[in-house]
């Protein structure tokens, strides 16, 4: 019996959050776990982190960036230090009070993120200009206490990476906090298949104790916007807190200027939802642990080892050209192992059975379209290297369609009003004030997502108060 | 100025405790942070723990295990279940008693290893025959706390890998346990460098919650052994507490057979005090960030020009064969830059001036002999490809030359407590009673690191009580 059989998906149009869960159970992605809040990613779930962490680690190292590991546990005093940093952390903190069987004299936090820690530490590290740019990033896990949950997209605990920067000018800051978005952008769009809208946060809605916030806002089936990624300009914010200080070419001392950036497992949230449909996960094949699966159809023992033996044969064929594979010989019906790997979001399903072994050829199942071909075996790895490809291009482009659709330009409010709740990302004119901005949200729901790079400067009227306004901003729910 | 320059070594013969904190300082590998007792692990340092994440992970997963991820809090219920466990364990867990601004109806235990909350999961895992065996690793981190701490040795939080595996049968769940010791000491021996002794623990000496600890235990410079990684056989004792149960082929309910398995960031420190010497760290080729470094020597801004141009065109060619490079071609004394690779620990120093590259050759360094010869440019990726295998067998030889120098067999207690006073690995007799363990280790400070595979048979008595003994334990002081 396949264990995956009983796990039944919710349709889309029925319930979107229910599905969500559903596809997560049924591929075996992660679970609810005896902590509340807390998740247990499972094996099929951590490839998906594993691959994020492998393609980003490198882009990071090419960059100039180094990997180091910082405490977990940060002195509650340090965490108090900048003040719109604590004021937007200290309400979703653990506090470790005990330890070795005693109360601890200074609670510690558990890291909700490590600006505090890590930069006083880089006040000793840096003197001079010399030791500068000081380009760090940290694969951690940090814990932020949500009262409600949600798996990969809202976590107690979650995984991440934090990069932290320091640099001799403001200009060379903002460069790099820019060029750590392209990064992510890059790899959103190229691996996970998943086209953002870059941009910078409006005032109330960046980084606790940032200058600048920098976001790319991917859209989700429901309409609904995910932070994918943020990369923030902290300014001399921190570094005038924590004394990051160096002394410039004239021995003179000054502040460093720095940058904070950070991806987590919330992207695997957002990647769920870009590109799954009703029968289970789609995986893009860049970021897919299993790019084809090779199933075999045996209508008895002896065909099925005739038919294992050709499906090892391509395993080590696809191998070679360095396709991720794995062959599914299970004695089980065929319908019920497509069934498994479809729920798994395997890109290609290679079926191979007697006849096409007799006939040196195996069939082709695209994932993403339901396609079926058959292809010689001796093709077999060019054909479906091409169709990764395709997959590959065809889930961004799919994306990117449907979000241009559901991309609606506005100019009154009650057009305002009737797009955000059609669930559409919205563009419209805004006053640049953070009153008129809580009370949009207030009101529908919608929080300014960013406000993009791809705008024009044009004159127009703020939807809500009729003040002038030069660009248009990106509205939508979100998660 | 060179950063390095001030960093000076204590000698090993003058305070061996001294050398191994000026070590670490000077080498820039880690650091005492603001939060007692927890280190920084700097990008030197962390680069040696990402090669030992990536040959490990390699390894553990060509034997079938994959990834997952659990949470970093658990009830403090969980822990509580297994006895033997808690009892091993509660004296130094960290609490998190308050969250989100409230205090917890039950206390969180920050995760000084995971068994309890792995196996609470598993046991919802697993269900028949057929999930067996369940092969999981997690990457972590985990929070000990600690009185004494010491760099890398002994910090109240670290780093490691756990493994942990579920089987049929008992026979099963042992060969695994047995299994991975093997591939520790496969990697201690031939990535490490670090020749180890295997062998099984006493009880009194094993895991908390085990039926059997495998071990590998390496000699330090100083005579004292250094746990390099643990194996675990648990028997069914978590898994009759944990209800890790499965109906096996005969539809019979049965309770699974278990395995846990680590190593920790501790492994670095053994590194350290196994092949550095007093000019700083010696760093395996095969675990070295950087292989060889090519140091730069001009005596002018014209000099400078050719020279760093021909560094850089070796690099490339270094890279092109596999070998992990970089070029310094910092505008400081010479002597300056080569004591600052040295402390480091650089496997290979490739020194160019302009009278080599007008001859078109190089000098090599070795950092484990200082021995030096002059090469030809073309030539150089073949001799440093070479130099780094004779250099890891080197560092591998020389550290087991010294151990089998420094490992006595005695038949006496005088010459028991002479031998352990001296700094050595001691093989005696035991008897096997752990009131006679206890004994020896509290007049002498030696504890029974292992009973050595490679120990044979041989009648005796035991050096402490005269009780007859058919096989001589391995007796030695710790870290």
């Amino acid at each position: 019996m396949d264990k995956f059989a009983d796990k039944k998906i919710t349709p889309r149009a029925e319930d979107y959050s229910q599905w969500y869960l559903d596809v997560i159970d049924a591929a075996e992605l992660a679970e609810h776990s005896p902590v509340k809040g807390c998740m247990v990613i499972k094996p099929y779930g951590y490839a998906i982190w594993e691959a994020i962490q492998k393609t980003l680690d490198e882009k990071f190292k090419e960059s100039g960036v180094e990997n180091a590991y910082f405490p977990l546990l940060i002195p509650e005093r340090l965490l108090k230090r900048e003040e719109a940093h604590v004021e937007g952390f200290a309400p979703e903190v653990a506090m470790v009070t005990h330890a070795g069987g005693k109360k601890l004299d200074e609670p510690l936090v558990v890291r909700p993120t490590s600006e505090t820690i890590i930069y006083e530490v880089f006040s000793n590290w840096i003197h001079s200009y010399r030791d500068l740019p000081l380009l760090i990033n940290q694969w951690a896990n940090v814990v932020r206490w949500e009262l409600r949950t949600r798996l990969f997209l809202r976590t107690t605990e979650f995984l991440w990476q934090e990069g932290h920067t320091v640099h001799a000018t403001n200009e060379e800051a903002d460069a790099r906090a820019r060029q750590m978005q392209e990064v992510y952008r890059e790899f959103a769009e190229n691996y996970m298949a998943i086209p953002v809208i870059p941009g910078v946060k409006s005032d109330s809605e960046k980084f606790a104790g940032a200058a600048q916030t920098y976001t790319l806002e991917p859209m989700m089936q429901d309409g609904k916007a995910l932070q994918f990624a943020t990369s923030h300009n902290l300014g001399q914010n921190f570094a005038k807190v924590f004394n990051v200080k160096f002394l410039d070419e004239n021995n003179t001392e000054q502040f460093g200027w720095q940058t904070s950036w950070g991806l987590s497992t919330r992207s695997i949230g957002g990647l769920i939802m870009t590109h799954s449909d009703d029968k289970g996960l789609v995986m893009p094949p860049r970021i897919a642990s299993i790019q084809a699966i090779i199933t075999t159809i045996a209508p008895n023992p002896e065909a099925a080892t005739v038919v294992t033996a050709a499906a090892n044969e391509l395993s080590v064929a696809l191998k070679t050209v360095g396709i991720k594979t794995r062959v599914d010989s299970r004695e089980i019906r065929p319908g019920e192992k497509f069934f498994a790997w479809e729920k798994k979001g395997v890109p290609v399903r290679v079926e191979i059975g007697p006849k096409d072994v007799a006939a040196g050829t195996c069939v082709l199942v695209r994932r993403d379209t339901g396609d079926k071909k058959s292809v010689a075996l001796v093709d077999a790895p060019t054909e479906i290297s091409a169709l990764l490809v395709e997959i590959q291009s065809n889930l961004f482009n799919r994306a990117l369609e449907y979000q241009k659709e559901k991309t609606k330009s506005v100019n009154t409010w009650e057009e305002f009003v009737a797009a955000i709740e059609a669930g559409n990302f919205v563009l419209a004119h805004w006053d640049r004030d953070a009153a008129t901005e809580a009370l949009i949200k207030e009101e529908t729901g919608a929080t300014i997502r960013c406000i993009p790079f791809s705008q024009p400067e044009e004159s127009g009227v703020c939807i809500k108060t009729g003040k002038p306004s030069s660009k248009r901003v990106l509205f939508a729910k979100s998660y």
